[in-house]
C-alpha cells in the first residue's frame, strides 16, 4: 500500500477501507510521506467527501496516533464537553464547577484563541498565577481530590490532527465536515472521557453560518462519536451574537464569577446550565434534563459552584482571591463608553467582525507567537431586539491605548445593524441532535 | 493576491481570472510557494476541472514561465508535431526528414521515454556519436542549413511544467485534461513552432483508453491551441497495438531505416506519411492532404528522405552509415525466436504490457537515473486480426541474456489474447480534430 495508491481511489470517490485510512493517519502523524501528497489527500477529501464508516475510522486513527490518556483511575462517568467556538463564549469556566458540585468528575483539557474566537486557556492565565500545563499525573490526582480540572494538553495526544490540522489551514481545506469531525472527535477521544456533549454553533460568529450545516456537521459528529463507543450529544446554539456580554479575557472571567456569584444572568448563563445539564445526565447523576438543571441551579445559588472555581483556581497556583475581589484581575488603562448614538433596534451583528475586533485590541493572537494583553476586550451592552435612544449606552471598551479604543469603537460599530423596525431576539438553542436523531427547539 | 484565496476559489468551483492563473504558474516555475500548495490546487483543478478559458490561460502562463525560442530566423513556416505516447511508435524518424526533404523546415524538440512508452531522444541516442544536446544556436544553424533537427530541449523551456509535471506524477493528478493540455501546449508554445499536428492515442496502450475521452482532450488541445495564435490540428490514433513492428531503442531506429529505405511498410509507414501530410499543408507546401502524401511518397521513393537523415545524422556528429549497413546499430548478444504455439485469431493486445516488457529488458528507464541497453527489444510479428497456426512466428526477442529472453516471453504471451474467432483488424485512424470540429474516420 502506498499513499499514491490511497489519494488515487479517493481521487476516484471510492470508499477507502480502514488499512488505508489507518496509513494516511500514520503517515501524517510520523511525516513519513511528503507534505504535498498529505495536502492532495486532503483536497480529495474536501471535494469528494467521506462516508461515516470513513469518519469513523479516520477518527479512531488518529485518535490512536498517539497516546490515550486513561482516567480510570477517577471514580466515576467522566463527561467531556466541547464547543465548535464562539465569541464571549466562557460556558466551561461557568459548567466546570457548577457540574463538579453536583458530584460529576470534570477532567477537562481546552485549546487556545483561534482567529476570532476566544480560547478557555488564555482566559484561565489571566488569573494570576494559574497554571494550565499539568502532567497528566497531576491532572488525574486534581480531579480525584477536587472532583475538577482545566488544563492544556497533556502528553502527545492526536499528533495526525497536529499535522493535518496545520496543513488543512494553508491549504484551503478547513471547511470540510470529515475533516472537522475527525480532528474534534480524536482529540476528544484521546482525552479519556466516557461521553461527550458537543456544542455546535451557528451563525454569522460560527465555523457555519447557517442551521442546516451545523445540524449536518452534529448529526455526523453524533454518529461518529456514537461508533466509536462514547454517548454523544450536540446541541446546536446560536453565535449570532457574543453569548456572554463580555469579551476579553480577563473581563470573561468576570462575567464567569459574576454568574457564579448570582450576580449575573442572561444567555451565558442559560447556555452554560443547559449544556452542563447534558453533561450531568450523561453522567448519570440525574434522570432527566430538567432535574439537572434544578441540581445545577441550586448549587449556583448555595454558592457551591463559586467555591468549587476557587478550589480549582488555589489547586492550580492561581490567586483564587479574584473570586471574591475582581479588582485582582488584569485591568485595561483606557475605559471608554460608547452610546448607540441612534434610535431604532439592534437588527444584526456580524459575531465575526466582533471577534476579530477583540482581536485586534490584544485580546487573541495574530500570529501563533504573539502575546495576549489579557485585560483588553469589551462588555456589549446591547442584544439583538433590543430597543435603542442615541442615549442607549451600547459598550465599554477596555483598552491599552485610547487609538486603540478609537479603532475598536469604529469596528464595534461597522459590525452592528441598527433598523427601524424590531426583530426578533436570538435564540439560544435551536436544535438538539442525539442517537435518536434531531428534535429542532 | 495569495495562493491560499486562488486555492480557495478553484476549491469552490469558481472560474480562476488570468492573474490567478498566472501568480500560480509563476509560483511553480519559482517555488516561491510551498508544494504542498500547489499539490492541493492540482488536486483541486483534477476535481473541479478548468474551462477553455483558464487552459488558455494555464498555458500561456507556462509558457511564459521561462524561456520562449525564437525560431524566426529560418525561413518558412515551422510546423510541430506532437504525440501522446506510445508503443512502437517512431513516427518522428520518419516524418522528420521526409516533411524536411519535401522543403518544410523542421526544427523538432522530442522527449525521452517515460513508463512504458519510448522517448526519441533515446531512439537517436543508439545511433553511435549522435548528439541531441546542441545548442539553441547550432539548433537554428542546422535547420537553416539542412532543414531539420531533432534535439533534446534547448534552453530553460515551462519551468513550472516541469515543477508541475513533477508533483501530478507524486499526487494522483495525472489524469486531468486541463493539467494534459497546459503541460503538452506550454512546451510546445515556448519551442517556438507556427503550427502543432498532434497524435493523440487511443487504446490500450495510451493515456486515454477509450475514443471518446480521447477526442475530448484533442477537442480541447486544438481549441487552446488555436486561442494561442498557432493552428492546430489534432489525429487520433489507435494503439490498441504497437504501431510499428519494432520495439525498443536501436530496433526502432532500424524500422525507420527500413521504411525510408522502402524496404518496410506497414502501420508505422502509413500514420508517419498521414501525419507529415498534415505538417506540410500547415507549413504550405501542398494544397491538400492528397497532394501532401503524394510528395512524402515520393521522397520516399526518391530516396531523398532517407538521405535527409543521412545528413541530419552527420551534423548532429553520428555515424550516418547506419543508413546503409543496419549491422552499425546495437546488436543484442541473445536472439530468440519465439512462436504463437496455437492455432486461432489474434484478438487482442494489452499495449501497456507490452511496452512495460520493453522496459524491464533494458529498453526503457525503471528510475529516472537508469541507463537505457539500445540493443534491447523485440520485433513483433503479428498484428490484431491475424490468423495464425501454432508454426506463426509471434516476436523476435533480443535481449541481454536469455534470463531476460524467458521473462520477457512470458510477459509479451501474456499481453496477448488469442481467440478462436476472428476480430477486426486495428484502424490507424479513428477521428480528426480542426478548428472546423471533428470528423470521424
Amino acid at each position: 500500500m502506498t499513499m499514491l495508491e490511497i489519494i488515487e481511489k479517493k481521487k476516484l470517490g471510492k470508499e477507502l477501507n480502514r488499512e488505508e485510512i489507518r496509513f494516511f493517519a500514520r503517515a501524517a502523524a510520523e511525516r513519513s510521506v511528503p507534505d504535498y501528497q498529505l495536502a492532495a489527500m486532503l483536497m480529495a477529501i474536501r471535494l469528494n467527501g467521506m462516508t461515516d464508516a470513513e469518519t469513523t475510522a479516520l477518527t479512531l486513527a488518529m485518535r490512536d496516533s498517539g497516546d490515550v490518556v486513561d482516567l480510570s483511575a477517577i471514580p466515576g462517568i467522566k463527561v467531556d464537553k466541547h464547543s465548535t467556538g464562539g465569541v464571549g463564549d466562557t460556558t466551561t469556566l461557568v459548567l466546570a464547577p457548577l457540574v463538579a458540585a453536583c458530584g460529576a468528575p470534570v477532567a477537562k483539557m481546552s485549546g487556545r484563541g483561534l482567529g476570532h474566537t476566544g480560547g478557555t486557556l488564555d482566559k484561565m492565565e489571566s488569573i494570576p498565577g494559574m497554571r494550565i500545563g499539568l502532567t497528566e499525573e497531576e491532572f488525574i490526582r486534581q480531579v480525584r481530590e477536587i472532583g475538577v480540572a482545566v488544563v492544556g494538553q497533556t502528553g502527545h495526544l492526536a499528533p495526525a490532527d497536529k499535522t493535518l490540522y496545520a496543513l488543512r489551514d494553508v491549504t484551503a481545506t478547513v471547511d470540510s465536515i470529515p475533516l472537522i469531525v475527525s480532528s474534534i472527535l480524536s482529540k476528544k477521544l484521546a482525552a479519556g472521557s466516557d461521553a461527550i456533549v458537543l456544542d455546535v454553533k451557528t451563525g454569522s460568529g460560527a465555523l457555519m453560518h447557517d442551521l442546516e450545516s451545523s445540524i449536518h456537521l452534529a448529526e455526523i459528529m453524533v454518529r461518529v462519536g456514537t461508533m466509536a463507543g462514547k454517548p454523544t450529544v450536540a446541541l446546536i446554539s446560536g453565535m449570532d451574537q457574543p453569548l456572554g456580554t463580555h469579551v476579553g479575557n480577563a473581563l470573561e472571567v468576570k462575567e464567569a464569577i459574576d454568574i457564579l456569584a448570582g450576580r449575573a444572568g442572561g444567555d451565558l448563563k442559560e447556555v452554560s446550565l443547559t449544556l452542563g445539564g447534558h453533561m450531568l445526565v450523561l453522567a448519570g447523576r440525574a434522570k432527566d434534563q430538567e432535574e439537572a438543571v434544578r441540581m445545577l441551579e441550586h448549587a449556583l445559588e448555595s454558592g457551591a459552584g463559586l467555591r468549587k472555581l476557587e478550589e480549582m483556581i488555589t489547586a492550580q497556583g492561581g490567586d483564587s482571591r479574584v473570586c471574591r475581589d475582581l479588582s485582582l484581575l488584569p485591568q485595561a488603562p483606557v475605559r471608554k463608553q460608547i452610546l448607540c448614538g441612534r434610535s431604532g433596534y439592534v437588527n444584526r451583528m456580524n459575531t465575526t467582525a466582533l471577534g476579530l475586533a477583540a482581536q485586534a485590541m490584544g485580546a487573541g493572537r495574530m500570529r501563533a507567537e504573539d502575546s495576549i494583553d489579557y485585560a483588553a476586550g469589551y462588555v456589549l451592552q446591547i442584544r439583538i431586539g433590543d430597543r435603542v435612544t442615541p442615549e442607549t449606552p451600547l459598550c465599554e471598551l477596555h483598552a491599552r491605548t485610547e487609538a486603540d479604543a478609537e479603532r475598536a469603537e469604529a469596528a464595534i460599530r461597522a459590525a452592528i445593524t441598527f433598523g427601524d423596525s424590531p426583530s426578533e431576539r436570538a435564540k439560544n438553542f435551536l436544535a438538539i441532535v442525539n442517537r435518536d436523531g434531531v428534535r429542532r427547539l
